[in-house]
């Protein structure tokens, strides 16, 4: 697999790619909500500030109808980079993968059919808990729930997110159980050190070591849901957790309450792995014994300017995007040049639809 | 196959089965509500008239946690008799067949993750139409969505619902649709004639043969969502409708709006097919070239009282029980002996741990 680079335990990551190539995918899109993603600054999900709460449910809607319902356009950064989401539905439709979305906390629902759980949105971590002991527990609950369903129905279950701020609940989750991590971001320029008041303001509050305590204290519904999808889904199917910084979150938060190593791997974008302003790598073999498979989606090669950006370090990863991709090219033997191919096709319609 | 009968094209039937028996399948539970239900009299789902609002949800809870969260006990008739769940559980958990649970008009949310529709419950239609063209549009709309992911994810889609009042529903439609349907109920003593009554005057309102029309007249909300289920679906997968005179409803709407014949069959109880105040195999063969596949329980010979009233025509079916039990014993290869040996286990665990 060419298009594919291999990290952490090898073997492992070689027979993850051999257990699920002729089987069938599921991708499970978790929409969420931090109230930490209100901090100036802290992202640009979104083209203004007001516009960030309704990223998640846009990206779903555009998954999934092509166009958005709850905003006029897809999701971009304020100077017109387009949302991730176009890569994930690029790969998604082009390899056939159904997808069902979970609001777990979104504070805005998106208008077409999606999972329900009744979980409220996270607040902001820099001057509060996020949520209580009773939310994590609720939302694990109904992760597992969810996990053991669609874990049934598929052979290897590709987990993706969208939470505007999930970076920095991610890097103080990750802060409360002791790893060292530097995180990604969606901007170059990464507000490392805004990123790390706000994680030192949070973990001034930790108040116990429980895994749910610190998960209250310093996270997001997202990593608590996705955490309880992956300890039962794992155990019934393969599960590729697709995204970056986020999954290793949700890996340190399942390696206490467990889950299945050898059906779980890391499926993201090269933009990620060789991100030098993070150590992704290292940080996730200090986790969990779970490979890494990460994709070049081949868009350094676009000739639209808003895909290139996504190699020179704008977005990287998100919506799921890295998992789908590598989803789709184990499903159609399709190479980073097809994909970016693809890419384009449907950044074209976009933009010259709207 | 000696546990089930065939009816209608028996090659059909014969094909749909040989072409499900060795794939997976897939049960989806559609919760709904009709305020026709709150007509004295109409239905006993529910152990009174206040407490037939929570049957829905109930069901659904019960069907994934073994017990209910809305409500202290499972659905009873005032009697004492179990929901048809029991038998519904029974099938799915004795050939691991999983389930997803679909809210489409509910008036009580089940305390369980969910696929939210937004859908509201339909009113009397005694006294007024059920819902607005819009609201059918999008039931059907979102119905689509849902069945075409569903499919996607399995190889046979079984569609059962919960609906109290429902049947009086299905046979405003069904007559709507110019049918001549002598519908089932839960009752052994069916109240044909109050029936007859409400039918005649939704009728009567009824001023255009548009078919959204139609339905929107005298229907109800599951009927829409999973029409819309259905013709999504059958292009992709098959489809067991599970269920009788509902169903026979939703066929009867299907066949306007275009559905894959092919790929459809109805799977239920022999209560039903051997109902004489019914005429349901001559209804099904009017409407549509779909096979029945009718299965005996077995619970003739069992030795509770709760479970033999099945046979003695309480209930008959409801929740997809026949539907799940022809699934679960094409998956197991279980007889009607085993099938209701299990269900006099789920029956007895029930009634002494209550």
């Amino acid at each position: 697999m060419n298009n594919f680079e291999l990290f952490g335990n090898i073997k492992k990551a070689q027979n993850f790619i051999d257990s699920v190539k002729t089987g069938n995918f599921l991708f499970s899109f978790v929409i969420s909500y931090t109230q930490t993603c209100e901090i100036p600054e802290i992202t640009f999900a979104g083209a203004n500030s007001d516009s960030i709460q309704f990223t998640p449910p846009a990206d779903a809607e555009y998954l999934h109808y092509g166009y958005c319902k709850t905003i006029d356009k897809i999701p971009m950064t304020p100077d017109g980079k387009p949302t991730p989401a176009l890569l994930t539905k690029t790969a998604l439709e082009s390899s056939s993968i159904p997808h069902l979305v979970i609001n777990a906390g979104s504070k805005i629902s998106p208008q077409l059919p999606y999972i329900h759980t009744g979980l409220t949105f996270g607040k902001n971590i820099s001057i509060e808990f996020a949520m209580t002991d009773s939310q994590i527990a609720k939302a694990v609950d109904y992760g597992r729930i969810i996990g053991r369903s669609l874990a049934s129905m598929t052979d290897c279950l590709i987990i993706g997110e969208s939470i505007p701020g999930g970076t920095t609940t991610a890097l103080a989750v990750l802060r409360g159980f002791g790893f060292n991590a530097k995180v990604s971001s969606s901007i170059p320029n990464n507000p490392t050190l805004l990123k790390n008041q706000i994680v030192d303001s949070a973990l001034s509050r930790l108040n116990s070591e429980h895994p749910y305590n610190v998960v209250a204290c310093l996270g997001d519904p997202m990593i608590a849901f996705v955490t309880g999808m992956l300890s039962s889904a794992s155990e019934i199917s393969k599960v590729l957790l697709a995204g970056g910084t986020q999954m290793a979150a949700v890996l340190a938060f399942a390696s206490k309450i467990g889950f299945n190593e050898d059906n779980t791997a890391i499926g993201t974008t090269s933009y990620i792995t060789s991100d030098a302003s993070a150590n992704f790598k290292t940080l996730v073999s200090d986790i969990a014994d779970v490979p890494i498979l990460a994709v070049d989606p081949g868009l350094k090669n676009s000739k639209f300017p808003g895909l290139k950006a996504f190699s020179e370090g704008f977005a990287k990863e998100g919506v799921g995007a890295g998992g789908s991709i590598i989803a789709s090219m184990l499903k159609t033997g399709n190479t980073s040049t097809n994909f970016m191919e693809l890419a384009e096709k449907e950044y074209h319609r976009l933009f010259t639809s709207l």
